[in-house]
């Protein structure tokens, strides 16, 4: 389990979401209190939107709260359209590639949950990567391989029915392969307009995930639990949901993961 | 506060302590059961006298439960003398010159604890470094500080006397310029023979301290927490202690840092 | 292009072949001689067997010249069959994972070289990795892949006959897929009790491979340059060869890839 | 010898000075040609001033050519002040305490060069910092210490007296307790408003430093080496400069290092 912190809005200092908040993703780093694993201390990553199409990237192996690079840039990057991520390895080595978010051209993802038993299947994982992305496949992660693959499934095109097509891919294999639970997945992404956001998991019990619009900052945060602990205008997202963040505006429809015809 | 794990007698594979216990110095880094700070995340270090007098060193700035170098170092190196140290930094930077265990030729030396207000006085501190160890001056902690000004007192010739006039010198600091608790001190250190420890406090709270013989094993275990939950033949070592580690035997004797004259 | 350096005979001190030469592998990171990028600093890595059947592992990403725990631990650790290595990337990013030797069980095996055009078919070349042995793939690099092809190719049985198959399979990609010169390849691989070297290239402009027995030493040097530069003796391995080193024996024999079946 | 790069004028993209020139930054960083190390892979680092009076400060100790973070913050980050250096380390650690730019508060400073057999009297240089700068010292490196007495000796009020007085500080010491040459600084350092450098060389033998305006950019940029090849209009600062930049003006006055009364 991992924490993950997303912001769209009015540009903002990125300390305002990743350093600055009484329960900010930096503290959720040694003390998550939502998920299984307070401590989300395997690395941590950071992908804002700036002046350019394609969004910057600043991720490494230390813990989130004792890097001080992290520090410094949080204090002087303003965006708005960013995402922040602290890490706790469900298996996978800590190394930066395998720290999230992941980007391919425009697009930026961050993840939260695992597939059961990546392990036992991560070659058949790795084939559903299509040519055109598996040169982006650096690291060993099952969260990079839902990313490339459903850029292949058309997350251009369409976001929300390229990721259903490739979490159905990988909930096949974990299915077919894998152990229960067979999907946890509450993930973040981005093309550098819109914030989306998914929760599902294959026995309804995923990962917390939550939005709060603040008027006075003119922008929303989206999380994998609050950054205040005082704050009780958070919304929760229900289960099995797909969100588009644009503007002020929330879309959240059903999200279904598609199996596979060849899965019949 | 940090977490630390000593071993003196028939050579085994450091992982029998460092990795291999139900509550080793690993399962420690990120859940310590009888310090203030539960995750100890901010660097670790392992030295370990082999063939040579001057011992190896492996310091790394990743948490250590996540460093795979140190997994593969653990189970290959066997010695009958070794320490080994995972990070909570009280404010220095996590970096690898700020990790324990510090050496100096045939000694080696590591720390849990502080010197109340150290960084207020740290110019101060590290004038009271003589100019034959400054140049071993790497970081900027209160321990290695420590270290080394007990090399410039004698620590060769008299390992007690040294050390209590360094602790000595460092206390006056800390009460005439510093703030309360003005000394936490539970250290290990040792010349390639012995190994020494140390518990002490100004104010009677010091850092716990425990050691074991293993008959079966041939060894001790000289630990900031016991290694194992489950096993009650754990001694505690008293506040104000001074402990010479030699073959099986135990010395135990009061250890009380020296003001210095000038501070008079 | 890399460089590397292997040994096989009585115990040694790593850094009799690592650091004290005066062309020392370490000294090669900077300055290399017989290859086109001088500078190896894109990571290093060690392996050596000790006490138990499968070799310890240290690997990091900083040049090896600068690290210190490389040079505690090539100073302390001594063994009879061990591989060096220092990187210049040809492509891939800079981490650990990405660093040579790599280990599966008892094998280690590490490679200065390259498949041409290899980030085109990478996809391809991870097929080519059987489920067993899928788990052990954590990096992104060609010589990565061509151990771990190898392993499923039978290198426990046949060494010989099992690496020419996995070059094979690269070769057969790279030159449908890739770019020329399809296959540069100098590797050095064991299990523990043989030390095995290969030099090959598609072009015959095959890397360096030199070897040299030590009398007063006990003991044999295979590198791919000679670590020292004024010592005459060294023996340069001709192109297309597979070597078998054990105790003071080498057989030298042809190394042929073989083009697979399908490819016809 | 280190190499490094500093502008000031209209903001660009870091990059346009840091990687994208054809002998730019990161291309010095393994093919310097103007001074005695080619290879400067001992980490690197960056300050740039934005929308706050404090720099932002990225610093790490991989080769500038292999660090992605580095490759994507430059593409990102646009500055209208800015410094990067790239470190070949003349004795101390690689850590990222040592490498350059070191800041307080809104100032930045990064040097190439040394003070002559430094390690002597590295006790007696850290003397000179005066306890309210005391806490900056992270590090090990005559650079950070020259900084940090400068700040002591009112590099606000008067940067280039108080750089004189620091320098004549460490000249003293030097010379007294070092070896020739004694002094060898380039050095560039700014408050967020001016780019103040300095040539100087007790021997005549300073490291070389230059800058160009350009009209089209609307900016200038500093230099240890001109960043291309085939411009011919670099100008070389003469040994035994001060050099103020600021806007488009350049003010050029001799530095002369100031020699303690106490010296007498």
């Amino acid at each position: 389990m991992c924490r993950w912190a997303a912001y769209l809005g009015q540009p903002i200092f990125l300390e305002d979401i990743v350093s600055r908040p009484a329960h900010s993703l930096i503290r959720q780093s040694h003390g998550a209190m939502r998920c299984h694993t307070p401590v989300n201390a395997d690395g941590f990553g950071l992908a804002w939107y700036g002046e350019r199409p394609e969004p910057g990237l600043y991720r490494d192996v230390m813990p989130a709260w004792s890097d001080p690079n992290l520090r410094s840039l949080v204090a002087q990057v303003r965006s708005g359209l960013f995402m922040a991520h602290v890490r706790a390895s469900t298996g996978t080595a800590t190394s930066r590639n395998n720290c999230h978010p992941f980007t391919v051209g425009r697009w930026c993802f961050m993840h939260n949950g695992q597939f059961g038993g990546y392990d036992g299947f991560r070659r058949d994982a790795d084939v559903q990567i299509t040519d055109e992305f598996y040169p982006h496949r650096k690291g060993a992660t099952d969260s990079e391989a839902l990313f490339l693959i459903a850029l292949g499934e058309g997350l251009e095109q369409d976001p929300k029915a390229a990721m259903e097509r490739a979490a159905g891919r990988l909930a096949d294999l974990a299915m077919r392969r894998g152990t229960a639970p067979y999907v946890r997945l509450t993930a973040a992404f981005s093309d550098g307009q819109r914030l989306y956001a998914i929760r599902y998991a294959s026995d309804e019990q995923a990962p917390t995930l939550y939005h709060r619009w603040s008027a006075s900052r003119g922008g929303r945060a989206v999380v994998s639990e609050p950054l205040e602990t005082d704050e009780d205008d958070w919304q929760e997202v229900p289960q099995g949901s797909f969100c588009i963040f644009e503007g002020e505006g929330v879309q959240i429809s059903p999200f279904c993961p598609v199996r596979q015809a060849r899965a019949a």
